[in-house]
């Protein structure tokens, strides 16, 4: 057995870092720069974990605050080893100015410092730790792309093939649905009939648009159509898939684990889409994971790729990883490394994210100048 | 017209308040202190309005954070009286670190010091802002009392109907039903059959027991059976309700209007106790209230009573209003009025809460010193 590691002290940092270039999607207007909030956590014996969170621009400064005046007092002193005592402890401590919201970012960047710290200390990389079943996730890539001139989408798209990349996926929403469709034919025509293509509407549709669009967008062989209605209309998911043949996916937006019940009940889904930066962690994520397999329901992910890299391929009902065109990845020593069109997970013991701070420090800081 | 209120300037402060003495309910453990987070929005022209949040707790810091670095720069520069837009840019703005939790807190202290700013200049209270319906709310005196002794429970009891109040509510939740029925009928008999009693389980039951408890709470004629289990199991109350007749209430912990959409749509709920400072402020208590309206349900509330008694009354579906333990209004220049059994909503223009600051800096002061 391994001692016990006592904490003594947690520390959060807010970056804010900008986009290479502004991107746009259904609901989120156009945005320029992301929040990425880290928090280190040291023990007695000088072990350290890192673990972070982000958001897309708004949000950040209250995670840190969270963590610094109602996670850090509660976490000083205790056995950094009990990740599923100090799991339940946070939820619950937090749970009034929860269920979700900003509680769950600050938990998330939390427990992903609790398992760093450990993979350090036992020597095993994240995803022998999350369950072993696999290292090597089906991958796409994202595009952040509704505000992109059609010509420049087709481009893009081609540009995600020459990286290697054999799965897309592009974001609809357009006012007029004629356009959305134009928009995937050309795509379609680009990629060809054996790569696979996946469509996100950022929640941008009601009941009736969606359903219209669902059934436009069936001739092009989707992989799904991510989130097409304001995620919490769980019931409304379940009307759509009836309605149509292409499958549904969500939950980037779930937040707690009464929320993704709510989702396996009510909304029919094919996929769940997990973010571990707001769902509590690497625990909240298998927590997530182990409720989508008792329902048959392939686990992927949205965001932080250089994490979920570990993530969705170690649990038995291994989905898709999303490459997002949030960069995190570029920020670390290792860059998520694809091969064959499929992302490869670090071997290093921990989560195998490791900061590279200058870098951050300096985006921050030019960002702020040019503000 | 009024001329436009252009906002110049946003400032938010934290308190940590004692309670007289620590309570405790079903699923909070033992409280010894609140957070008051208040927000001054101040204009162009010099007018200015305060709005407010409190937590049991934790998040104040969290909640002032968002408040600063994600809510301020949007206001600042904006015409106050657009209330409506200005609150549905907030919801949007913050949704992908909402929806609910934090966010709702900051979003409801803005709100409120909009409605405030805009009574001030319109020179009309809050009551009739609000509707005008009436002004002097059905009135309960709601305990946190689950740590008290029998013989405690009922002189506090008696407490409040010498105070005057003839409507009460107990906690419920004891590991063991027979000592919550053995407390209830003590009270009960305390208070006789013509006045008033409810009962708060604060989360603490499972469907099972809480079908026990309420079953066994039906001689006693319960006016409600509030949160008996997690807010979140929206069929679950559904199930309950029907398993019992004892009304079934709760809402405190709901800070979304889609939350509440899914509380009428599946938890079959007597009563309705949204909170202004967890759902949004005025704007989204009121939203509420037009939500139950159609569903025939009675709009109550929970806490900050200094502020409700002027929104419970003014609707048409008027409910019951919490004079909750946190007593926020001791804080202020005019503590709760109650003539009668029933409390009176002030008539100076405004929200009618004025802070004591002297009192409110001094109570955190002597909190910090005593950690
Ligand atoms: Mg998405
Ligand atoms: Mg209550």
């Amino acid at each position: 057995m391994e001692s016990r590691q006592i904490i003594r002290d947690v520390e959060a940092r807010v970056f804010r870092i900008p986009l290479e270039e502004p991107m746009q999607d259904a609901r989120h207007g156009l945005q320029t720069y992301f929040e990425l909030v880290t928090a280190e956590i040291t023990c007695e014996g000088g072990q350290s974990g890192i673990g972070y969170s982000y958001t897309i621009g708004t949000g950040g400064h209250a995670t840190r605050a969270m963590i610094d005046h109602d996670l850090a007092p509660m976490l000083v002193g205790r056995d950094a080893d009990e990740i599923d005592t100090l799991y339940d402890e946070m939820q619950s401590r937090l749970h009034y100015v929860g269920r979700g919201g900003i509680a769950s970012f600050a938990i998330s960047a939390i427990d992903i410092a609790l398992w760093d710290l450990r993979g350090r200390v036992r020597g095993l990389p994240l995803w022998k730790m999350a369950g072993g079943a696999g290292k090597t996730p089906l991958t796409y890539r994202g595009g952040v792309d509704l505000n992109y001139p059609l010509e420049k989408l087709v481009d893009s798209v081609g540009g995600y093939l020459d990286q290697g990349f054999t799965a897309i996926k592009i974001k609809v929403g357009k006012p007029d649905l004629a356009e959305d469709v134009a928009r995937l034919r050309a795509v379609r025509e680009r990629i060809g009939p054996s790569n696979k293509l996946m469509v996100d509407g950022n929640f941008g549709y009601d009941l009736e648009r969606a359903t219209a669009a669902a059934r436009a967008f069936e001739p092009f062989d989707l992989v799904w159509f991510e989130e097409p209605m304001e995620p919490d209309d769980f019931a409304g998911y379940g009307l759509l898939a009836k309605a149509t043949t292409v499958p549904l996916a969500m939950g980037e937006n779930l937040h707690t684990e009464q929320e993704f019940r709510h989702a396996f009940a009510y909304s029919s889904l094919s996929f769940i889409q997990p973010d571990a930066s707001n769902c509590g962690g690497v625990t909240g994520f298998l927590r997530v994971a182990k409720l989508a397999e008792a329902k048959n329901i392939p686990v992927c992910s949205h965001g932080m790729q250089e994490l979920h890299v570990s993530l969705v391929p170690a649990v038995p009902n291994a989905g898709w990883l999303e490459v997002h065109a949030f960069q995190i990845d570029r920020y670390t020593h290792r860059p998520l490394v694809v091969e064959n069109g499929r992302a490869v997970a670090p071997d290093e013991p921990g989560c195998g994210v490791n900061f590279d701070w200058d870098r951050l420090e300096a985006a921050d800081a030019a960002l702020r100048k040019a503000l």
